[in-house]
């Protein structure tokens, strides 16, 4: 048994990613999952992206990683300023796009997506970190321009 | 021939969108076309809407419909004010999703799509003012916070 600190203890966005999970999971299909398992597939090496054609439109599950990691930033967000937001997610097949979470006229996190069959991170700290530096920017945003929310 | 005057001659907006499809036709094959029959399919009568199908998905052709619209109030947006504008349209087969046009930061239009199957109006003039108060509200909102439009 590892004495390591589990990275997910360590980050509340990625908390927040694994009980958006748990919360989709009405009749405890995945109770017994612990919550690396639920992360787990957003990890990926160099080598494993590689290995994902991008002449394929992106899977379904890929699709919805994406959506439930700017979910989980929204839902910080509104933790901690106590704004409504908005996810908007547009993925092409081809694997482009965006990812978009806004509160009222202003946009919080305006992500480019590419080679989005590829989304992942090299771990989970790495992964933890992206999550938290898009809320703290988004922070930031709100604290900046508080009137372009409530427009 | 009918002495009325066009819509689309007294409209900036309409002229825009027109303009895009002509500037889509590079080797010359609706060349012949007259402004009116471009934009024909986007007027639908309350019975022609109801004629189409809400349990099937959007097709692409509306969805193209619906792309340009949007991207000919972005065109406009620019043109009066000289900032970049992005147009990202998330639609899902089921009909609804979001049109949104933004300008660094700011949100400059951020409609709900529902029943995007049916998208259409009931005139040319109608959706010129449609298209036109689109224009106006994002003009308003880019002088009112110029700032966020740099971010």
């Amino acid at each position: 048994m590892s004495t390591t600190t589990s990275p997910i203890v360590a980050s509340p966005f990625l908390q927040t990613l694994v009980a958006q999970y748990r919360a989709q999971d009405p009749y405890g299909i995945y109770a017994s999952w612990s919550d690396e398992r639920f992360l787990q597939p957003y990890v990926l090496t160099k080598e494993q992206k590689r290995q994902i054609s991008l002449d394929q439109p992106v899977d379904p599950a890929t699709r919805e990683r994406i959506t439930r990691f700017y979910s989980a930033i929204a839902r910080l967000i509104e933790q901690q300023r106590g704004k409504l937001t908005q996810v908007v997610i547009s993925l092409h097949d081809e694997g482009f796009g965006w990812a978009l979470i806004f509160s009222g006229r202003l946009l919080l996190v305006a992500r480019p997506l590419r080679d989005a069959q590829r989304f992942g991170f090299a771990s989970l700290e790495q992964m933890a970190q992206a999550g938290e530096k898009d809320v703290q920017n988004a922070l930031a945003l709100i604290d900046r321009f508080p009137a372009v929310t409530e427009v």
